[in-house]
């Protein structure tokens, strides 16, 4: 993972599969080489394999089971995401939280695979209980602003300031800040503010012209880095 | 849906993905040729783009979620399968259930895109409430013998016969019986027993010659239909 | 359960429990005996043992786990809400849904205790689907109007109209209409268009003169049967 | 809570409800006083008013939900127990897990209610990340040998080891060992080995003679003591 962290949940917007799903990839892809900057892209599982042959660019799965091999019908392992291409995967997001103990056996077995890992967290009390498990990093997004529109950087700068005291206690992880981000603006302010960088999706997933709005992100996130 | 229905639950097996999986795939595929019989295979999500390019067989998913396009961050939609190439999936496996509402959800948008559907239920009682909602077919399954090596056939004949006199309550949907199938006599017993068909995971999934399980079975299938 | 049925979910309101769930509970029951006609209280677990001892009118619980006696941290038994002096109880509120094998498994228990039953749906295709697991009664409420105070009976009748034909088709078992109920009128449109009964929840707990809430309720109830 | 801690789940065993529940409760009772001991009971929903007005012990729930008041049928609030005489509850239990989020909302609300907390853990691994959360207590329970008969202070003491290493880490949170613990040498060696006390479940309610049985848990658990 290199900084600035920028992060494009896909989810499952109709722009999230298919052609759609597969261009979008290859527009990122472009102002990730034209910026000089990574950009990692959380897909749906069915298209992990599509889009991680045609795009250089890492490729996330937005969720996986710690489960090992087996009688698991309907799970999508580990050994899957990292066979079908993906360099890591979400986990715990506020729309697919996964109990610690689960969390634990996922993240131990993606750490074996080789795999990065991000983790979802609601309030910054969770940032040093979750960190302990050593993620790659945590995302931390209140959920009541997640597509909101309205930015954890303008509405709660605080959520984002004490998320960042908090990582200071874990050592080599990183932290993400989200929810509500649609702004370039909004991504200079939470990484002035302490994070690693941002996550996003609806910004991006449901904007007509997304290079425009990715390369916003991008400019300013590397602007608020040269001002550390 | 073609009689006699063979389905092969990939499950999560070490078989069940990469290079094993895929070459899985086209055995089962060679054998569908030589025998002029659907062979169905139930795959997971990362393997159902590349099985599908592949393969001439049916590829159904293990799961999926019965939600609209949107914030879903971790599901798999319909939607998504259908692009992949999946010709229908599975709903409600003992390892992956799913509520009622939501299974209503997943049938009524799986109809709307032109997938098929394979519903479990674990007893008889549930056969007609579950069928109802008009999958393509019920699989009934005792949780107690997946993966057991204990037939249905020959351990619970009374739990087909059962589903079988249910399922004429409702009509144009198919009847599968699993839990347990190894053998080609299984399959025999059950189709004599008036299923339809058989679904089957760790037999093929665990054997060292799945090509030769699997043409004991059909082979087995085609004798039954022949005496009824 | 006797016609009409006026069903009371107390939820966890903070007038759910302690002396104001008693309270109200004795309140409920002087109406009852004023009007000749039951009235269904569903209380906290804990709360079960306490109102059932000081009041007749049958009182509920909210859930039930249809697990067996045994090592299930955390679980009510059927056996536990008799035990406390409770006469059934609901299942499947969209607050707190249940599987379908569950269900199963949970009214079978219950009917070998004579426990009574209301199992929730949120649309008129799971009438069937539900009833032929043979409750007491289906309670049908549009999840989208629950605690909204617009009525299911003045914004969706459709919904109990084609309840109503439906569980025509199972018989013995009782339609109750919820989901907004705020008015005599509503109850008495409800009734009108074929339900038994009617529940509610917001409309009793919040109400400053329950007494006065209810009894309009059943006055307008008693007042749609006579004109049957 | 004072030490030693003797912890015993109910569960819902057929001893742990109705006159047996309240019998065990009373028998527990005189135990503890005839050793000055403290013994902790943790009871179905439905038993807490009951046991709780006939016994001086403290009597805990299984299982709370972190919901405010409001609308959630079937949920069981910190409130509820608070007012139906707990003094706290277990939390977590292997066989009624709670996500992260949700257990650190209960944790909140039952703090401000003046309410005790025991969490379970089935790794030491999660004992710091739990502990961060400061329950009142952290019960490591590896689930395989719950109700084995085959106790974790002698199969798996590096468990209880490890685990009161990782307490140390988390100030003013005590330590409690559980799962097969049978005998009083099993919690003679659990508090050698560091623990602050036992939790017990099947040894208990399924004993002949329950009087016996912790009887001669609590003197060795302070025989332990005394030899520290």
């Amino acid at each position: 993972m290199k900084k600035p962290i920028i992060l494009v949940n896909y989810k499952t917007y109709e722009t999230s599969y298919g052609k759609r799903g597969l261009e979008l990839a290859k527009t990122l892809e472009r102002v990730s080489i034209d910026t000089s900057t990574e950009i990692i892209i959380a897909v749906p599982a069915t298209m992990i394999t599509r889009i991680s042959q045609e795009v250089s660019i890492p490729v996330y799965a937005q969720h996986v089971d710690g489960l090992p091999e087996g009688a698991h019908t309907g799970a999508v392992l580990p050994e899957h995401i990292k066979d079908a291409g993906a360099r890591g995967s979400l986990l715990n997001h506020s729309e697919r939280r996964v109990r610690l103990d689960e969390m634990d056996d996922a993240l131990k077995r993606m750490k074996k695979l080789g795999l990065e890992s991000v983790v979802c967290v609601d309030r910054y009390e969770l940032v040093v209980p979750m960190g302990l498990l050593y993620p790659t990093a945590i995302l931390i997004e209140p959920p009541e602003l997640i597509g909101s529109g309205v930015s954890v950087s303008k509405a709660k700068p605080e959520v984002i300031t004490n998320a960042v005291k908090e990582i200071r206690k874990v050592e080599g992880v990183y932290l993400i800040a989200g929810a509500g981000i649609s702004s370039g603006e909004d991504v200079f302010i939470s990484i002035k503010l302490g994070s690693d960088g941002i996550g996003v999706a609806s910004a991006v997933m449901k904007a007509k012209d997304p290079k425009k709005v990715v390369e916003s992100f991008v400019l300013e996130a590397l602007k608020a880095i040269d001002q550390k």
